[in-house]
């Protein structure tokens, strides 16, 4: 194996909290993807920055890969060692630094989930925003550029992630940003390294910025005869500046899937499922702003969901919705893919993508954070039949060609990761070559998570 | 000269639209600050996206420095030719692109300035919310990744472009971002070029996000006994969450100054300008409970401006706090310097402030951004007086390493230009080194505005 001795020092170095069994290996080969990839050969668990930089010295010295590893929820098959070498696994990596609530802000090791950090921020008053719907931890959504349903509100990673410490390929390791509110000094590194994917480096601490629980909370389902009048609801609400904390689109399928998968009774169609936060009456106010949104757009029902425990279910089932795609047709394979545009393109977008997906021999559903103009297509393919495979890369591909002919991205929140590599030219054009050349002079080696997000890599 | 090559060049390309007369060399300059350089070797006045990278190319070939200039309003000696060279003007490229109503953009060449965009957008029921004060233009704003009294509500410059179009410094021109409301696609080179300063390319095209101009404003003057008074009740509103439009911090001095300049009678003392955008409901519920805190600290008046002209009236005496200030001790020549805390650290770092200040020979002003935690000293300097000079050298000094001992930033707004540079290695340690690798890389010959933001440059 080329990267024995350098599997030989870290277990020297680790002990027992570096791996190599086929066990740990093939847990760490998982993605929730198509694409598929052979185990890491080795899986360290680090406790602190110090380990995770000597990690990353013995790999540099022994030219073996380097990929990160949070909680594996991925879904462009980020965190897949397509060249071997090492995985760092930062579930040990795991505590809540600091809450600061003067200052609105936390700071975590990397290993910690969202759901554990706003857990324990239930008592300030405060919390984190950003919710991608699977327990991610929170140096997986950093380097993924997460978003969510709360997105339309509070921003995704790159907006909520106020300062980092990082390894870097050489060994240093660095601090990027501070905690105050805003800088003008220097280059924005640590907006470099969100949304980097592990091949830049890999974070050891954040500083998150969190949000103060809204006074007053509302939610609604909203059901529409067609997907049509959905998204032209939604559209007009973003528009008219509406101050949405979520807004999102379950077409008929997603709904039926939902249904069966959290035992949930919505007519299977399409809906909006909506909350507001602020003040009692601003929220009152919002509220009935979108209703007659709605009511103009023909919406057959509006049921509000006032009481907690009714806005925890609805949104569970909406978070589910992944799951429940996958568990609905049990003879199927989900796959997920998402693109982004403009919001005045989103409703020929989601035309453009059902009329494509008629030719297609399997059903679909469609879901979104239609007011990021961000939305999921979810296909349930037979993957012993080749044609529908075939079909669902196909339809992929039809989806991000959509989103940049309409002027959008290919992924509004999934990221690049090792199945969408093939669009970043004709995305980006030139500009990937400057990512390619950024990355060739912090990881001269390419040991930072090869193979992933820059051109000839 | 060194340079003769590229001027000579220069000239035949760009006709009467390259000048090395004195008076426009000397127009180029100047700058709001103490630091001062030598006048540039030329000044070129391109048209079009292609003009500048034939400028750039001509300059690469010749090893001759280029530095892009806006409106001059910087306050660090960002746009001084240090090294000589061609300073590229860009007050031709002054045209609205495009104006996207739906997806709420813009899309401007860099030289239209905010007040030029503002106007135009009028009729839209649209604004460009980032405001600094100064008719700075739009790419000037976002290479300084400027912000000011609206950063609180709506963010800086930062999060405001959402997409570029950049000349670099071999002449590739690259497009990063899109219009779409976000991505997770690859590393986030929009921002990476805020804020750079010009040191990375010249921003050709800029892409920005445009707000809902609110339904209903109300803005407000406060009086304070002490500055103390004031500042608890900016520190107490950010933290109650109170989603101000706009908080400013006036002392005293500042009041008079502004008082003298724009003909107003506010007593002198300090004071908070407020001001809140929202529902008709929203704006009287903020104001209301901004009320409570500020009565809780013992505001002694607190005067509405509800009536357009009024509130138009008051921000136009704080946006010109600046010039009020250089003109209030016609003897001196003002010097202005800004650092960026943690919320829960200004009220310590603006008394340490006061209490340093005690210290100088000159009178000065503190006034600032307080939501941010952002805050100015304007020094009254006689500069004929050596002492005097040093005082305020100092007194910038100690501003900074006050803003780093409390966890923030030696600079939230002005940026670092050629005044600041010492202090990077205190505030970014080794990840200065990385911003001086991406700078190397992207422009290995240093003619991109060099002397400035990188280490060893």
């Amino acid at each position: 194996m080329p990267n024995d001795k350098a599997l030989d020092a870290l277990s020297s170095f680790l002990g027992d909290r570096f791996s190599t069994s086929k066990g740990v290996l093939e847990a760490h080969a998982q993605s929730e993807t198509f694409v598929t990839a052979p185990p890491p050969e080795g899986v360290a668990f680090p406790e602190t920055t110090e380990e995770v930089t000597e990690i990353v010295r013995i790999c540099a010295e022994h030219d073996c890969p380097v990929i990160g590893w949070g909680a594996g929820t991925s879904l462009e098959g980020h965190a897949l060692a397509l060249r071997g070498g090492v995985t760092v696994d930062f579930s040990r990596m795991n505590k809540i630094l600091a809450i600061d609530v003067e200052d609105m802000n936390a700071i975590v090791q990397p290993g910690v989930t969202r759901e554990e950090l706003n857990h324990e921020l239930r008592a300030t008053g405060l919390f984190f925003p950003v919710d991608p719907g699977a327990n991610a931890t929170l140096g997986g959504m950093a380097a993924t550029r997460a978003s969510g349903t709360t997105a339309v509100r509070y921003g995704t990673m790159r907006d909520n992630v106020k300062a980092l410490e990082v390894v870097l390929a050489d060994g240093r390791v660095i601090r990027t940003g501070t905690k105050a509110r805003k800088s003008s000094t220097g280059y924005d590194l640590t907006g470099l390294m969100v949304g980097s994917e592990g091949t830049l480096g890999l974070m050891t601490e954040l500083t998150l910025r969190l949000q103060a629980q809204p006074e007053a909370t509302s939610a609604a389902v909203c059901a529409f005869e067609t997907i049509d009048q959905a998204i032209a609801t939604a559209m007009t609400t973003i528009q008219m500046a509406i101050p949405m904390a979520r807004i999102e689109l379950l077409d008929g399928t997603g709904v039926a899937a939902v249904n069966a998968y959290s035992k949930t009774s919505l007519p299977e169609c399409a809906h909006l499922l909506v909350e507001f936060h602020g003040s009692e009456t601003s929220v009152k106010e919002d509220a009935e702003r979108f209703g007659e949104i709605a009511e103009e757009f023909e919406a057959k029902s509006f049921d509000w969901a006032t009481r907690q425990e009714d806005r925890t279910r609805l949104w569970a089932a909406r978070h589910n919705a992944y799951w429940a795609l996958q568990a609905y047709k049990p003879s199927t394979t989900g796959f997920s893919t998402d693109i982004c545009v403009p919001i005045s393109k989103l409703g020929q977008a989601i035309a453009d993508t059902n009329k494509a997906l008629e030719e297609a021999d399997f059903i679909a559903s469609i879901i979104g954070h239609v007011g990021d103009g961000n939305y999921h297509v979810n296909m349930f393919v037979d993957v012993s039949d080749p044609v529908q495979k075939e079909q669902a890369k196909a339809q992929a591909e039809g989806m991000a060609e959509r989103a940049l002919k309409l002027g959008g991205t290919v992924s509004g929140e999934h990221g690049i990761g090792f199945g969408k590599l093939k669009f970043m030219r004709q995305e980006h054009g030139d500009a990937w070559d400057v990512m390619g050349q950024i990355k060739r002079t912090l990881d001269p080696q390419n040991i930072m998570n090869p193979g992933k997000m820059v051109p000839g890599n």
